[in-house]
């Protein structure tokens, strides 16, 4: 059954419909015609307007990163992402710093369907379904008690006792230069920014590329922790970054052909890996350890798995020169 | 080394000894022995009582599911499931839900059994083993503080405050009615029944097939949430039935070809994403976020994995129609 | 690109600046300088010196364990060592056990490298990167807590209440008895040291090699438990035994070929069991279930995944006879 390459609107109305299995654009325009009732009954339009941007974004991901034109065609890249639109609004207040979270957890829920596909769907079969947006969710519900420009507010099960707004004061000049340097040494889980110096140094004597890439991943972990409202504290000690640093590196360099694409799509997974980290230290605080790399090691393993999915471009194919040549035995 | 086909009785008693990797019927008896040894002294004949009906449903299970019979005849489709009946009794005392909990857990412990073999040795020859007791056990258990039929007892780690029953009144059929629709609704997290109705008649536009699966699905939901005693408040918000509906959904119709036996094996599956949504419920509260879909997706992907090891009866190929023409790329 | 198989020492600092993908030993040298230094400012020198232990560790297992050669060379099987041994003295406090708890650690993240590569790399191309460590040390500062011998100091998520000493009493030599029956009944949640006892008999009819791995499984458990500081009640109920029994089992009988290489490989797998048995047992806590066979699941798991990695001798192939001949089925 070839489904022909149609309009955007379409392909958006039947990613509506495939919450439900069905790839029916009507169907589609009755469940936002559903959506839109309950609106109008709670008076609470966030979610609808949230799951009109998840399915356009999502979707639009899917385009952007050139997978297969038939699933597209058919809305399996948006279903998981109309369902984190409709989701975060649902269980956080409405603030600019939403609405950015909105985007990117869309976006990267059309990297997680992929990833679900290439792992779960080529491997044994099984349809990922809406496990992206289940994963979506609780990374990002979780993450937003990290957050001071977010705040929970679904009566469903809520944590007490972190929702305050962090103070978002920009740092000093001086105090940007010691986190740059802390998030690279936090890697070693080294709280001096000297240390982290010297580990930059160690990097671009091995590869400046390398280098780059690090520093681009520390600079785009600082702003968007302080502007997402991190807590100050852990700003400052670097553990915003660490994780952060080692995406960059791995999906910008290591294990992806670097091209402008690809740093694109290497800083989606850098910004994620930021809000992971304040869904992870949420996460594993109840048993007692700290997050780890784990907010990088889940991120990187989600935004490789669907390597081989996303077409490359004939002038710019997206190889994988480590794992090729052998070199990243459980690197 | 070929196992010929034998009587049930020693299939049993295999499985039995399978616990430690044994296949001996006698070496299984003398574990019954053990047992009841530790009933006589205990005074509480509950966990060997549950161990036999764990033996019995679990291997007769794998019967009518045609597994392989080498494996059934060697006891590999019973050691989870003695070990799920032996377990739910010692944490949680007897009432009669307790028994249809041991029931369904043995029979879905058969499931798993077949999926960790479909996923771990087939790709990695990594052996299940007791993995399957361990995820029937946990989810069952942390469930039974969701239900007010059920009372966790053991002195192990024990949540202080879930424990009360719930009222278990059957609600006036006009709730009945409202419960019905918002178990659809909820589905797109919306709580109004009417927003349920018209999801309905949307998905009852696109396929009728699929339409009357979901009415089967909240349906039956609704039953066994309210047998079970779960909270009213959420059983009437439509809480209990969002990701029912979709496990009749997908097992009934999407992802197996429709049949008399694959409506009972959809049904199995619905029941247990109602058990499986209260043990959700208690293990995401910790981290502060809601559910989602995940009672959906844990079982439904537990439920799909083992589709090629169960063997189709002649005139009925247990096929994937979605998966085989290529629609479900990641859904 | 091939790397000549080159001395200890390079591949320990190559190992070292694996942890940011370089293979360069000057690199890596920078990276204990970084170290150092932070050290010398703390005046915690526990951490740099856990670094040393990790990477060394964990660098022999994989010569011992005949891993493939190149990936050693090139510090693949070093990087998560170094990480694991640079954890643990950073969140819990210096003392024998720590040291004993570092190597261990050490040895088992490579065994977990070469399981992540054997299925996140084989299967799908996704390096495991810093997976291994991040498993490692979430389980070994969780279990961290159930020991008296060790002490949880990281001013990061800290439980509470649960780190007071045990009492490290040697019972007495009936007392040791009971718990060594004990800890094979447990395995059917069975309390009774004589039913412990009949199942041990029904073993040895079975197969008096099973009953031996049994026997040393369970004399195992009791002398690390006990030295590592456990709570009495729990070493006394056998529930420090039951998953080592298992793992000692599985791995030293049934899944590998017996050989002197499995019997030390098996005796690694069974004390991490112990270790892995603390762990979860303060990790389900919050969800309130018991841990069930989960410590040996997870570390049995972890074991087998990388057995084709591991080069058979000329004459002491590391043979799967239970898999081969198609009886492990889902065990």
């Amino acid at each position: 059954m070839t489904t022909p390459k149609t309009n955007f609107l379409t392909m958006c109305l039947r990613g509506t419909s495939q919450v439900f299995f069905m790839e029916n654009a009507l169907t589609g325009a009755l469940f936002f015609v559903a959506m839109a009732f309950a609106s109008h009954v709670s008076g609470v339009w966030a979610t609808t307007m949230g799951a009109a941007v998840g399915i356009v974004v999502s979707t639009a991901t899917a385009c952007l990163l050139d997978l297969d034109d038939e699933s597209i065609g058919q809305g399996l890249y948006g279903f998981n992402g109309i369902l984190v639109g409709a989701a975060l609004p649902t269980f956080i207040a409405a603030s600019p710093q939403l609405w950015g979270y909105v985007v990117v957890g869309a976006a990267a829920s059309t990297v997680f369907t992929a990833a679900f596909s290439a792992v779960l769907t080529k491997s044994w079969g099984i349809p990922g379904s809406t496990g992206p947006f289940v994963l979506t969710g609780w990374l990002m519900v979780a993450g937003a008690y990290s957050f001071g420009g977010l705040d929970v507010t679904g009566d469903s099960p809520r944590l007490p006792t972190l929702t305050q707004a962090h103070a978002t004061d920009i740092p000093h000049a001086i105090d940007l230069l010691h986190i740059f340097f802390r998030n690279i040494g936090q890697v070693y889980l080294l709280g001096s920014w000297v240390s982290g110096a010297i580990i930059l140094l160690g990097i671009f004597i091995a590869s400046v590329r390398a280098g780059v890439a690090v520093v681009a991943g520390s600079a785009i972990a600082t702003a968007v922790s302080i502007a997402m409202g991190a807590s100050p504290a852990a700003i400052h000690a670097g553990l915003y970054g660490y994780s952060a640093v080692l995406t960059a590196l791995a999906l910008g360099v290591i294990f992806l052909r670097p091209s402008v694409r690809v740093a694109i799509y290497a800083a989606l997974g850098t910004v994620m890996t930021v809000f992971v980290q304040g869904a992870l230290d949420i996460m594993v605080a109840p048993v007692g350890v700290p997050s780890f790399t784990a907010p990088y090691v889940l991120t990187m393993y989600l935004f490789i798995a669907p390597r081989r999915l996303i077409a490359p471009h004939p002038h710019q194919p997206v190889a994988d020169h480590a794992i090729a040549d052998g070199k990243a035995t459980g690197r």
